[in-house]
């Protein structure tokens, strides 16, 4: 199966960094994109974001080989009602939504017979959103996970290797595991950034401009995750609800643990777990997910 | 008053620091350190870390002008008693301990008479730590808060000079309020992150590797927190207890409105808790204290 021609519906920070990557690429592939919003279109011609801009979803799916859903989990199955007709036999539909159980389930029953539909979410992203956040190399060495829902090995490979062409490494894993692992990796942990930065900018004690100038000690680091996306995010625990409560449970019993700690007195047991939580960084460093610059080697740019 | 000889008590990131950023300063000041363990005084001596490096705190203090503790806050006591016989009338009295009221509490009462004891807190720091971690550039454009507990006007000024020359701008606040600001933008971040690192460990569902490989979902910024000095994590949490768990009461509070708007699929809820906490962000960017670079810029240096 050969992906000469590529449709990207929406145009944010994901879809404008698959635009830039595949250009690096060097390949021949053709990419045209579409958002519903005319200005975000707007925006994308005058950036030169795509080699074509068209208006609507179902004009950028005719004759493409590959169509990637780049919008809010939430907005998928309207777009694959909308595009569902005009998919033309053997084309392979894929996404990059935060949550694949609910992409399956609420794209899946639009697509036709003969369309290859296999779910994917390159774990990539800033904070940044738009079409004008993207570039070449998001994807350089982070993984992008493909959640098929059959056995369908010559489009997961022709899919698999579209990703390889970005950068990425690719995995293949169950849509309820990965939403599992997800909700742990990134679910979870962009809900508590947001309610961190919800509590400080809350306390009425503590100025805003106390909080601010001060962020250096540790709170800056959440500011960053909690200026993603909110709709974005808020479709995502739409979404993966079940999975995020689990993990929310499990959370809110061990920081319970630790705050009875702090209240008794056990030095121990907070060395304890302060300790054990290190190697995990080291294992990350090594396994080429992060820098081990100091702070992330800010400022050093 | 003149500060001409300052003695560093402890060698860790911060005291390390110091000592590269007063010489970074070209003025003529003479930097003696002291750590209880050999092996860091053998490290210190070998990678010219500190004019001299003496075997004891006692033998550091001998006509200092500034004498910095740099200790974690549950050793600052016992050095302190070591050192108060020996002190020179007339010697500023620091420290760089996260929290402040226990620190008062602990070196006050050990001070001779004649002693300017004036606690600090530069709110600068990495996830690393050790004599070897430290650079002239960490307090660059970082704050410091001096805590002095009467109105000590000359000996303030000395020291806020002292930390201007170092590259940081200088507060002064009344030591409870601190702790407060400290517990919202540093140590219940610390903690939550420590959290949810060990959450992530713990879940034998989900292997280390997946972790591991999918933690640039975000999940890998909490690790970097979660990295950070075990021993002095521990000593904030016993010294600033009522303040650590105030604010973690407030954020598992908030916490649970968002798991129940989860829960019962309020979307708008949700979304207009993610929107308010993006323009704090803006906020710490303009005021110089965090990056714009999407990802603070990770992986450019």
């Amino acid at each position: 199966m050969k992906i000469e021609k590529v449709a990207l519906i929406g145009l944010g920070l994901i879809a404008s960094s698959i635009f830039w990557a595949v250009k690096r690429t060097g390949r021949d592939i053709a990419v045209v994109g579409t958002a519903r919003s005319s200005q975000t279109r707007e925006t994308a011609r005058k950036i030169g974001l795509c080699d074509t801009v068209v208006d609507t979803a179902v004009d950028a799916v005719a004759d493409a080989d590959l169509v990637i859903l780049c919008v809010p989990v939430g907005a998928m199955a309207a777009v694959a009602k909308d595009i569902g007709p005009f998919l033309k036999t053997g084309t392979i539909v894929s996404d990059v939504g935060s949550t694949k159980r609910s992409v399956l389930d609420a794209v899946g029953p639009h697509l036709p017979e003969g369309v290859h539909f296999i779910p994917g979410h390159p774990l990539a992203g800033t904070e940044h959103s738009g079409p004008e956040s993207g570039f070449a190399e998001l994807f350089d060495n982070r993984w992008c996970i493909l959640t098929p829902n059959e056995n369908d090995e010559a489009a997961i490979a022709a899919l698999a290797d579209f990703w390889r062409s970005l950068g990425a490494n690719v995995d293949v894993m169950d849509p309820d595991h990965h939403d599992l692992v997800l909700a742990v990796t990134s679910h979870v942990p962009h809900l508590i950034a947001y309610t961190m930065v919800g509590v400080a900018d809350d306390l009425h004690r503590v100025t805003d401009s106390e909080v601010i100038n001060y962020s250096a000690a540790g709170f800056r680091d959440f500011t960053r995750i909690a200026a993603s996306d909110p709709t974005m995010w808020r479709d995502v625990f739409m979404a993966n609800k079940e999975a995020s409560l689990e993990i929310l449970g499990r959370f809110t019993e061990e920081l319970f643990a630790l705050q009875r700690a702090i209240r008794t007195g056990d030095g121990d047991h907070l060395h304890d777990y302060f300790t054990r939580t290190r190697a995990i960084r080291r294992s990350i460093i090594e396994a080429g997910q992060d820098t081990d610059a100091p702070n992330f080697g800010r400022g050093k740019t």
